[in-house]
């Protein structure tokens, strides 16, 4: 949920959709961007008399809901995370133009040693092929970050705070693989379909073109262009989907039914 | 100077060119790096009993040697640092491929309020534009970070501490907004040159292809194409360098006394 927007969300125009249609929540917003990236910013606590939080720059993979990493004893987040384990991991979905606009993550919690890391051991070179030739180096180990807590934030205006419960029980986003692809296709071949869609299903009756901009199992967004401008379209899917063919369906689906009101 | 060379590191193999001829330093590195990124890891604490070090994104613009930031009341980090002035930048060179191959630096000190940012929101709005929108917003200030140690890693195997000091006297490298030009147009049309040199002023007599990777105000890097496979070449300029037309000069003159050699 999105608590504190603040002044720079400014701009209020009526939503010309139902606000209260299936949306994905801050966690799973979360869970798919973690999944999604893999480096991010690892902070732990410096040591000596003055201590200072200290980021540094870190791979990961994810285990569940549980980043892992792989990280040399020489380092200096394993000698920080050897005296405190309390720490966070911070990252960043990638993208282009206004950097504060881009989605960004942190989870904050306590790193642990892995003791059995056979399980972690596969998922994180799976992720990281490149880290196959100092995987086996003596002083490189396996951490874990058990996440006690989540900040998520969307973009301009959209921030929370995620608790341990709502992350552990969120999943990633399944269409988030092949999300860029249906956008392309729906974007290069059914403008006119999507047209129809904005004039049926909202109340952006006088849409003229339209612009899909993000895919996630509940359904999908557009950028309407009306007479006032761009506007924000949201529709949903009939039930949550898993697959680029479930998509496709549902697409149909939306299509026809916009075709006949 | 690089301390801890560890294991990773690995595969010696000796230096084909003099490993004294002038370098940017460690503190040269960081400056030039910190110059170029306008994103990063801004690491402070968060309250409560248990305290975390807690990871967020940031823009931010040098000014000087002193990050500056803009930054909401609203914000985590700004209630963060209204308690606790302890925090750290961490910024990474964008870039592709082995992640861990990439620079990047942590900047180290404590985060104070700037009571006239009358000069700093100008440098501020020029590295970021699209700041000029909530710039004058009630809940934004100027903050900036007091650098005392600052940590540079330029990739596996070469890191280090530098001071206060180091970090002061050092200036970023005027050579960086039009490097890569020069890489370019060195790669596109004067390889044979490249050969030459590597030839006549280093170990790699038997260079058959040589490539422009780097360059900075003391002199280039190359990767000679030998019968060993490729190997880094470092030459060095007559003196350092400052515009394009200096670079230029110092290449005809490296150029003119290879055909001679």
């Amino acid at each position: 949920m999105a608590e504190d927007r603040h002044a720079s969300g400014g701009r209020a125009q009526e939503l010309l959709y139902d606000a209260d249609i299936p949306t994905p929540s801050d966690a799973e917003h979360a869970r798919t961007l973690t999944h999604r990236v893999s480096e991010g910013a690892l902070c732990t606590f410096t040591g000596g008399e003055e201590r200072y939080p200290y980021g540094s720059f870190s791979t990961y993979a994810m285990a569940g809901g549980t980043p892992v990493f792989l990280i040399s004893e020489l380092a200096e987040h394993t000698q920080n995370l050897r005296r405190d384990s309390h720490s966070s991991l911070m990252v960043v979905a990638p993208g282009e133009g206004d950097p504060l606009a881009r989605a960004r993550v942190t989870l904050v919690g306590n790193c642990e040693l892995v003791a059995t890391p056979t399980d972690v051991r596969q998922a994180f070179l799976e992720t990281h092929p490149s880290a196959a030739y100092y995987a086996d180096f003596k002083d490189f180990h396996f951490w874990r970050l058990l996440v006690e807590s989540v900040r998520y934030i969307g973009g301009y205006g959209r921030m929370s705070w995620v608790t341990e419960g709502e992350w552990s029980a969120a999943s990633p986003d399944p269409t988030a693989p092949f999300a860029e692809g249906v956008l392309a296709h729906m974007n290069d071949d059914h403008g006119d379909a999507m047209v129809l869609m904005c004039r049926a299903f909202s109340r952006a009756s006088d849409t003229t073109g339209a612009v899909m901009t993000s895919l996630d199992r509940y359904g999908f967004e557009m950028s309407a262009a009306t007479p006032d401008g761009p506007r924000p379209i949201r529709l949903a899917f009939s039930k949550p989907v898993e697959t680029s063919e479930e998509v496709r369906v549902e697409m149909v689906a939306l299509t026809r039914k916009a075709r006949m009101t």
